[in-house]
């Protein structure tokens, strides 16, 4: 199956539509489509339709209830506990999200977290939702662990990213979205299918040493022992400040997890053993009105500010551009709104499958 | 001047009696030697009492104001908007986040910012605030530029740092505090007074490009030109996730410069050309109650778990320790109040010149 084009809007209808034959309800379905396709939009395709797969699995095997609807917990006028009842993650996450959102409209802050969910797709689609609104947006979610801890050599953590969404005034608005390891496991599993070998300082294999190898890093990390994974942000040791990026990725895990009453640590499994085990993964989900704080016009103009200053820093030898965040992605989403999603041709291969298995047709241009 | 020990006790009461003699009050004083020595014993000489001297400059040149007040500009039930007055960074610190404390307390969440401030010592200090109250507490603080964006080669951040703090029940607490880039600038002077080369990927030269030469970063630094600069988390480049540090960097910037109507970026100076410039550096607080969305023995008992499964997860070959944060600070804090805090021979000779100018003994016990 070669390469292929696929107009967005087509894309998005098709896993929406994959999403409502295995059971889940036209909103949840669009939620989770517009979470995948506007990842893709964005430039990200490790989160984009790629991921279609793992959801109809885990549908399949029974952790992802596809109906499941959030139920909140603990809730007042600033904050608000829900559990997710092992449903998809992205309708958790929004239903999350806008609470924090409403919450925040009335008394400048919402503090929201989620337990019992899946994977919610990628992390700043929750952050950016707060920008309509003119509020600053923070999301953050736990996952399985692919991460050791500065010295360790087993897998205790998620890749854990922190997403900040923050409204301008003339500029596009300042989007932040990092996993808090030094790469996202996505990036393994590219270099992987190139053939590639991984730089030093990305990933330790079963012993705790960096090593170039993608393949012996994703078979020990997935063979059920998860042995071996990727360094947190700031590489291997304390020399580069490893024990930061892993400070960062067990901060995610105290929001996410402890604080939420979801998972957390390696009890995040998605299936070992075959039996339908819940991951039970949790969010954290904030936001905040900087009208409170300062005159909205002025925030947004000193953002406006400081991202042009920013960007028209001096250039290190040899680069012609300081990018500030976000900008990268929204210029992406210019490009593919006009001129389609790229998709490989693995993710071809997968989605013809399911074009068939589901009934659902879907319309590829050769690229 | 060689080497000496210090008890800690007597330290704080040095340092409390020159902030007396230079205006502060009684109250004030004691915050600020105590964020001092707080550090010392936590082993964090960075931001100790060797830290002094810049708090006695900038009193005398006039950019710190050692007896102003903290106005509130804004407040809610659950947010506070705060101007130091350009005062010292400590009593402005912990004003701001006693405030967050108490509507947390009140509310389950606070929110606080303070504009007008100067550097208000280790960020970690207002974090472990919360803990006695049981609360998650955060701390952070934008500062002077020393870090250069990715792709870029002059300094247009601070180190930024980000401190969290989170009750545990029988375990010491965890207590992340960290700066966004890969070192702070006090590792650089560290390297450079040892005349030690510095790792790659730890800063740049004025070209942008990574050098091995402290003097170099720190003189074109501190020069007024603000070229070259600590790389942000991560490095160099975006290989290893630099543009994640910068990112981080920048998220600080914006909720304490941006948000808080502080200043930012280049405009933090702290004196250039003679004038008496005031800094006008912003800090942010968070304080959060767990109990609002867990019940708190459970919360607590969770903490206690993430940390002994960290500990105890399997070594990397050639390490006999995986930490926890706040683990080594809070060992050799233990040990200091016990056996001294050490001093190197340069804090030495600045303090008995400080003991000699403002009249204030200072005992050193020869180490």
């Amino acid at each position: 199956m070669p390469e292929a084009m696929v107009n967005h809007a087509d894309l998005l209808n098709f896993a929406k539509e994959v999403m409502v034959k295995l059971g889940a309800s036209t909103e949840d379905a669009f939620v989770v489509a517009d979470n995948l396709v506007t990842s893709n939009l964005r430039g990200i395709d490790s989160h984009g339709v790629g991921r279609l797969k793992r959801y109809v699995e885990g549908i399949k095997s029974g952790y992802i209830i596809p109906d499941a609807k959030p139920t909140v917990l603990r809730e007042s006028p600033v904050m608000a506990s829900i559990d997710a009842g092992n449903g998809l993650g992205q309708p958790a996450g929004v239903f999350g999200m806008r609470k924090a959102i409403d919450k925040a409209l009335d008394t400048g802050v919402g503090v929201v977290t989620v337990s019992g969910s899946n994977h919610y797709g990628f992390a700043g689609y929750y952050a950016m939702m707060a920008l309509e609104h003119d509020l600053i947006g923070i999301s953050m979610t736990n996952a399985e662990p692919l991460v050791v801890p500065t010295f360790g050599r087993d897998a205790m953590l998620g890749t854990n990213p922190i997403a900040f969404a923050a409204p301008t005034k003339t500029m596009r608005p300042w989007v932040m979205d990092l996993a808090t390891s030094v790469v996202p496991s996505g990036k393994l599993e590219v270099y992987d299918r190139l053939g590639k070998k991984i730089p030093d300082g990305w990933a330790t294999d079963e012993t705790g040493a960096s090593t170039n190898d993608p393949a012996r890093v994703l078979s020990s990390l997935f063979d059920g022992r998860g042995e071996g994974g990727i360094f947190p942000l700031g590489g291997e040791g304390e020399i580069h400040g490893g024990h930061k990026g892993y400070g960062l990725a067990t901060m995610v895990e105290i929001l996410c997890g402890v604080m939420s009453g979801a998972n957390f640590g390696r009890d995040v499994v998605y299936r070992k053993d075959g039996r339908p085990n819940h991951p039970r993964v949790g969010h954290f989900f904030l936001a905040l009105d900087p009208s409170y704080f300062i005159d909205i016009d002025t925030f947004k103009s000193r953002m406006d500010e400081l991202i042009t200053r920013l960007r028209s820093s001096k250039k290190a030898s040899g680069q012609n551009r300081v990018f500030v965040h976000g900008e990268k992605e929204f210029e992406e989403q210019d490009r593919r709104l006009k001129q389609g999603i790229p998709l490989d041709a693995k993710t071809v291969e997968k989605l013809t499958q399911f074009s068939i298995e589901f009934q659902v047709p879907l319309r590829f241009v050769s690229s």
